[in-house]
């Protein structure tokens, strides 16, 4: 029987930084309503879904700084997301920044079933920007301070018919992100994203911002034959203009679906499991075709170690003769 | 100073198998005169260049395979090839089949540097298709049996004013050929193909052939910061149809220069190399950015390692209530 899931990537336009936790639940919720009435049984809501997204600002007290984390989940107010989940039957990925018991702070997502369960956790390995205050950017990207890199590695779940992995925002362009988790087989991988539409660390051109999205997801399906669900906060949010462009992409790497608008949007595909195997079993069968004797350097060094000065000489062939 | 290196793609149309290696190199010659004419410094030839693509074919006699082999580098015929990079002061990246003194068969490329010295080698290591007679199939690509896998890992060479380095094929389509070779700071990755423009192993759209291609090559120049330049063996090629596409990718992942026909083509591009930096020293720092305590699977196991049978049950949070 063929395995068919459809699934949405839930777009949030921007969130203001006085928008109430309870009016983001309320917007996800909408969103739920109308995959319910579409015969959706999973969504992927963005990064840091509850909040704006924080980073942009340079904070000196902590306690302004935690106003923005979740010391549980659900809380109080994401509650009636997960009562809906159960009640509707839809799988959700949800975004949000984590404070633990023992004070560590994460960018985390979590997966919850279709009756509402808590399925698996992740933490963004992958964390961008800088540490410290850049007074000279327009606005800040503040990632590297407010968060710890993740600790929980790249797991992934069997729940609602699929083997599911997760990732956030600036995973995406790792190719090690996606490869840790087909490696256990993953079949749909899940990221919700904020991506400001400028660089404000080196110029790059603008149009090049939706495009790296585009390319490093559709890419990794290709190179991973599974379902990737990418979901954006977008819009302008507090000033700072956000791509969109939210998309699901097949096995073949193809985009089947893609955000039309900057605003909440539901983009619905239906994911047909089957048309993952064939990848799985042929141009990308890994024990029939990966080397691993050869990546050694993919594990033991983090950056680059250049060749030796100098140009190499070469082999006289000419002189031979 | 700007450090710019002019380069090309150099695809080749279709060698017969009854054509001479001879033949082959003249051809070559001829598109390195007109590579000297348009000022072109470096340019990079097909994947097995110099004869037919022969894991097309099913041979019992290995005396009869052995004769799309070279067993020396360079040949009598391939030295004016050398003489002409020389002369002319245009370096190349040459694939061929390599048969070792010891007896060991390879899918080769070397790297001839603009004073026609062999500055380098690498080995195939990712080899596609099958190592049996499989009658089933229109046409057969035998690499598995007629190669073995490479033995020389990924290495990158300092040369002619950049950091180099070399891939084949199959090589292309996955993250950690890449991976390797930018880790230790690669600026020009040279890789010939020949890719029928049907996938035998199972149905998948035509379409979809030169889509993968362009994909991997782009989505790879962006994610390491670097130059890609994928030259094709192109057109009909004893019957079976070959994709051309050959591209150069700058660090951005954009196409710079992309073939027009499926004959003999230059195609050329300036590879301006300060853009390599940018990604380098940002987005794709990766002394700042990798995490290599997630990566392990990536060098510990080869294949899929699926998770437990059976549903993960997740946490009941709603009964807490």
């Amino acid at each position: 029987m063929a395995r068919i899931i459809t699934a949405a990537a839930a777009q949030m336009g921007p969130i203001a930084r006085a928008e109430s936790r309870t009016s983001c639940v309320n917007r996800m919720i909408e969103m739920m309503r109308e995959a319910k009435s579409r015969g959706v049984r999973y969504m992927v809501f963005p990064e840091l879904a509850l909040t704006t997204f924080f980073p942009r600002w340079y904070m000196e007290d902590w306690k302004e700084v935690e106003t923005f984390f979740e010391r549980t989940m659900p809380t109080k107010e994401t509650l009636p997301l997960f009562e809906k989940a159960a009640e509707w039957g839809i799988g959700f990925y949800l975004g949000y920044a984590e404070l633990t018991e023992d004070g560590h702070h994460y960018n985390t997502s979590i997966l919850v079933n279709d009756k509402g369960r808590i399925v698996g956790k992740y933490r963004k390995v992958h964390l961008p920007g800088h540490s410290e205050h850049e007074p000279h950017r327009p606005w800040q990207h503040l990632e590297k301070r407010y968060f710890e890199p993740g600790d929980l590695g790249f797991p992934v779940w069997r729940t609602m018919g699929a083997i599911h992995g997760m990732a956030i925002c600036n995973d995406r362009r790792w190719p090690e992100t996606y490869r840790s988790m087909s490696l256990q087989g993953a079949e749909i991988i899940s990221l919700g994203y904020n991506t400001p539409d400028e660089n404000t660390s080196a110029f790059e051109p603008k149009h090049l911002r939706n495009f790296h999205n585009d390319l490093v997801v559709q890419a990794s399906a290709y190179q991973n034959s599974c379902y990737v669900i990418a979901t954006a906060k977008a819009g302008i949010e507090e000033g700072v203009g956000m791509i969109g462009g939210s998309l699901i992409a097949q096995p073949s790497g193809e985009i089947v679906a893609k955000a039309q608008t900057l605003e909440d949007e539901l983009v619905v595909a239906d994911l047909r499991l089957d048309l993952v195997q064939m990848g799985k079993e042929t141009v990308f069968n890994f024990a029939k075709h990966r080397r691993i004797e050869h990546y050694g350097r993919i594990t033991s060094q983090t950056g680059v170690e250049l060749p030796p000065a100098g140009e190499v000489e070469g082999e006289d062939v000419l002189s031979r003769k």
